[in-house]
């Protein structure tokens, strides 16, 4: 469990002046302990630390290589010279300062890389700068022609300064600084106002009044974790006889994959199936002979008669042995595999023998099964997480994803978490990082705002999203900004999909081909994590179900075989957009999105930069009819020249346009329904992108 | 000093999802000792209360018979029911909880109402309420037609719930919810479904899975806090023969200062001032004889030949015993005072000779005057507050407040308290409150505006602003809505002064008698708290220094004489726009205010509301010209017909004019620069506005 980190302190004894902890008591008398006057003290205040979820009890996200940029409001009395450090604890317990820069309005800004996995902590400080004061004041004290006795005088009062500094400092500095106490009491005003006696003695001054702020967090995630595309089959249907395939043939389609240019393949729950109450083909309430059943009615016989849950393998699958090859051939050919975790099971699962108090209970001692009156859901059995031997049921839990961890998976799926307890997640999820810090958990929460991002803030760190029902400009508009533009974006990582095994939205079903290509780009350049639930999506099969908004034929329900060599199938194109982003940091990276204006409701535009790396992004939402309008850029924002020419590249097109000043004329139509544009300055064509990016 | 309020626990063994403490362990085994599991936790997040500043760390502020409304996002995971409630301790440690109401997307909101001065705290805190759940969960199997035999068994479910809610009730609930158990036990479905028995289990069941927010603070002001009319003038300036007037001469003008619709008088330090370098006319830097000084000098000889500082009254203004009748006679007349404290000494005052160490020292040992090198102020020494004695320093200054309280001040206006430890201020206004809640406490803090706002947070509850210096339309504007409707609000209380002795801007000079006027109307009711340096303002006296910004012949440094009785002075308008403010409840607070469009840039024109009481004030910022343009009011927001006529009462200029629809012809000139209308629906106009404020 996490704790929140080092939050105030509610000692006694400290005047806080907006910080927890004045760290030294004032020079000279201490309090009278008899008195309410405060032990420790300062003259500085700290008044907010940016950036920070809720005061600092959760951590903000970052992914290896990226910055955090951090500002701070920082006010002391008078006219005093601070300094003011930010202060960076990385993973290993190193600790490095840096000092904050001066900005408008007394804020104070800092920057760290991030560059390992884990958990770093962040904490301000500022301490007042006595030398700089004097300085200051000497310097006007000359300036304004103070007679040379007053001069002296006054040179005298630096002297304690420096000695100071000289006590602490060795090497270089101590030498130096020994020079320049000399010099002082020598009465030599020049060598007193230079900036390197200045830069000695803040480097060795005491840290007079010091204050610092709370300690904040930042959990550093792999990059995949920021820029990772996935995909997602049912290892099932990968036949082309219509018969259950196993791991084995389902490792066939990896290279295929790999070559669209996927990070990751998701495969939903590879276990045993109940057989009691199995659902039939398209859920029906009861299987025919041969129905395979849900993947998620978790729990059945294994071949040699026993009973299989979650750690185990469905038979028909291949077992544990063809998991283990799928997942070295993935690692082979350069992809991660994820796995979904459901904690629900069906009848048959081991726990519900084993552990029978594990579950609901019905007043007749029945095992309560899944309800929403008046709906009934005989096939799984939800798990009561409040039962009275709680503690063997989170550790057995806890143990599944280990068990995973433990043959290679680090990436998982998780079946609707906001139907177990916030703490429970918050444990085991911290736990879980303590040795597999490079864990990625994708929340398939679709639910209520504030539980969705209640559940990224105590350790999901990439989450489903409502991307998927946002068709239209204001709604992609409005949704994209307070998912990057606001906090939102320091602990939500948002994985856009644009279908899944349980959605096939109507604008799929009705915008035929041009759909899935629109939806796919906006998906993949939108967010920097996207998803998709690939055989259907990539084959154009939008056949929905006549009463919900998902697939008929539901491959949850029946196994299903698909054409991989398809001509029509938009495997190339998938595989062109994800080329584009692998080529752009620009699209690795989600909060430096800017919506242009179109004045075209049909046309949305938006741009992503990352250090020179400029893409513009533009996608017809009308699937059905040519669009046109005028893009309007803000060259100046986005370092564009105001009247040179500059090239835009369309990367998926392979068209390039010159271009010149802020307005610029576009056309998409439904066979080609979107640019995504490198906009490229004279001679910036071949550059290679590689630098880092910086989130 | 006030450490942060029950700031969040760092207890290891609880898992807090966004809450410092679960209140309950769970039902059943706890995780063992040597495990990391949570002892404590529960399913409800809780993940933002609002109001709250810096999550918590400071107060908010509110004035008696004020109300807080209070917003909370709480979760749970899966559809449980909660309840959420909000508690509230009022000073004297009296608890009361508030049932909150769900709104849109899983905010809650409660509101209660601070009638006593002093610290109140809130909080938040949400349960599962089980038989809600249970009971929605039954209706639904009633509506979907489950079988009776079902249905029985289910009813039974709810025995258990409805059993530990009578256990815990006593009186009337016991006996209801004893017949309740009946009529469940005998299968009575019509019973189980009702809205009574609900009120009955949620007033006295377990409150299961319980977590708390953290808590908050509110300090409640007296109202005069947040709706006080300042007036400030110096005493000695009172008497028509050009001699040093006494406070008995000062008590004259109270009755007059009252009639003008006043709420405090403030006088400017009245200490003996110091004589060794004292200040002549206009800031000369050598006095003549004759020449009183300037009184924020503080420091010199008492009559018996003794030294008095700031626990003494100056001799030429009648001593102590005058300042007594002083006080007594403005409560009398129904006046509060207000008095001056500033921690600086003239070279005279006692503290010098008694307590050297208390005062900065040149490296020679002499002690440093005021400096801004190369400027120098020789008449006054600087308080060292970080000095090796400062325990003993910093009671004695708290004293001083002490002392004054004593003698019936609790009005204080602090002189430049931003060149003084943070924390002394935070550590003892904390303090005085303890005795003296009604303590008010205006900073006159000119500086950076995180100072400003910082030195409101940890006490001061009035402040002065920029006010002085913002003219524009936008200015105004802008200046405003960061005021009134962001967290500021919560915590600063603008005091908006037009003037004041150091401050003499150029739009009063350039402007004259209609600048003075519109200038006064933006004061008083743009902020609900405000003031003016009286005597120059309403004598329309704008001579100003040839090289500063401030009065010519500056009282500071020298006695005036005013003609009290001038039938040209404003006092009739101040009286007539504060007797507005007393009779207009809407006038008597700031966070409702709304700026309306003009069409005019110099219009500047805006409402505020309580209650049914609507005023729109309208204000031509040329001093010059006519200015004319169409008020635009949004009849929606402020409860106006959209059809019918009203009635637009000018209450500065006795007119009435009857309006219909969103849209109105204004026009303003210099010699009425101002409407105060107010908005009078059909029958309205008599109604006497004295229904609490919600500010």
């Amino acid at each position: 469990m996490t704790p929140p980190p080092s939050s105030s302190s509610t000692s006694a004894d400290a005047a806080v002046t907006g910080t927890p902890e004045p760290v030294d008591a004032p020079a000279g008398t201490t309090a009278p302990d008899d008195s309410t006057l405060p032990k420790k003290w300062s003259r500085i205040m700290i008044p907010f630390v940016r950036p920070s979820i809720e005061g600092g009890i959760w951590p903000i996200k970052r992914s290896v290589d990226e910055s955090v940029d951090v500002r701070a409001g920082v006010v002391v009395d008078s006219h005093e010279a601070i300094e003011v450090e930010l202060v960076v604890t990385d993973p290993e317990g190193e600790t490095t300062i840096h000092r904050m820069t001066p900005e408008e309005n007394d804020e104070y800004s800092g920057r760290f890389e991030v560059t390992e996995l884990g958990r770093y902590a962040y904490t301000v400080r500022a301490w007042l700068n006595r030398f700089a004061t004097w300085q200051d004041q000497f310097r006007r004290r000359v300036a304004g022609g103070e007679p040379h006795e007053e001069l002296e005088s006054e040179l005298q009062a630096g002297v304690d300064l420096v000695r100071a500094a000289m006590e602490n400092a060795d090497g270089t500095d101590a030498k130096k600084l020994k020079a320049d106490l000399e010099a002082f009491e020598a009465g030599d005003e020049e060598a007193a106002m230079g900036e390197g006696i200045a830069a000695r003695v803040r480097r060795n001054a005491p840290h007079d009044m010091m204050v610092e702020s709370q300690t904040y967090e930042v959990i550093v995630d792999p990059k995949i974790a920021r820029s990772g595309a996935w995909y997602e089959f049912f290892p099932r249907s990968t036949r082309d006889d219509g018969k259950h395939g196993t791991l084995d043939d389902a490792a066939e389609r990896l290279e295929g994959i790999r070559d669209m240019g996927f990070d990751v393949v998701y495969l939903p729950p590879i276990h045993p199936i109940g057989v009691q109450h199995r659902k039939g083909k398209d859920n029906a309430p009861t299987a025919e002979p041969g129905d395979p059943g849900s993947p998620w009615a978790i729990g059945g016989l294994l071949e040699d008669g026993t009973k299989g849950g979650h750690k185990s393998v469905h038979p028909d699958l291949g077992g544990m042995e063809a998991f283990d090859r799928f997942v070295e051939k993935a690692e082979d050919v350069g992809l991660k595999v994820a796995i979904d975790i459901a904690f629900q099971t069906s009848p048959d699962h081991p726990y519900v023998e084993d552990h029978p108090e594990w579950f609901h209970h019905r007043p007749d001692g029945s095992i309560r099964y899944a309800e929403n009156p008046p709906k009934k859901y005989q096939d799984v059995y939800p798990i009561n997480f409040e039962n009275e031997d709680w503690p063997a049921l989170w550790t057995e839990l806890q143990d599944v994803f280990q068990f995973w961890i433990d043959r290679g998976v680090t990436i998982f799926r998780v079946d609707n978490p906001h139907t177990k307890p916030f703490a429970f997640w918050e444990w085991c999820l911290a736990e879980l990082r303590k040795d597999t810090p490079e864990l990625i958990v994708l929340s398939e929460a679709f639910t209520k705002p504030k539980t969705m991002y209640g559940l990224a803030k105590l350790g999901f760190n990439n989450s489903y999203t409502y991307f998927t029902w946002r068709n239209t400009k204001d709604e992609l508009t409005g949704y994209a900004k307070e998912l990057f533009h606001t906090d939102v974006a320091e602990y939500f990582r948002p994985n856009f999909w644009p279908n899944t095994p349980d959605i096939l939205h109507d604008f799929l079903v009705h915008g035929g081909r041009a759909a899935h290509q629109l939806r796919f780009v906006l998906a993949a350049t939108l967010s920097s994590a996207y998803g998709v639930y690939g055989p259907p999506y990539e084959h154009v099969f939008n056949h929905q179900h006549p009463d919900r908004e998902e697939y008929a034929k539901n491959e949850k329900y029946e196994i299903r075989t698909w054409n991989w060599d398809d001509p029509m199938s938009l495997q190339d194109f998938m595989g062109r957009v994800n080329a584009i982003r692998k080529d752009n940091p620009a699209l690795q990276q989600m909060r430096s999105i800017r919506f242009h204006e179109t004045k075209n409701p049909n046309l949305i535009a938006y741009s992503k930069k990352s250090g020179d790396n400029l893409i513009v992004v533009v996608v017809n939402l009308d699937p059905h009819n040519p669009q046109e309008g005028q893009l309007d850029l803000d060259n100046g924002a986005l370092g564009l020249p105001h009247d040179d020419a500059f090239i835009a590249n369309d990367l998926l097109n392979d068209t390039r346009y010159t271009w010149r000043g802020q307005h610029h004329y576009v056309r998409l139509s439904p066979d080609r329904p979107a640019h995504i544009f490198r906009l490229e300055q004279e001679g910036q064509e071949h550059e290679v992108f590689e630098r880092p990016v910086h989130d």
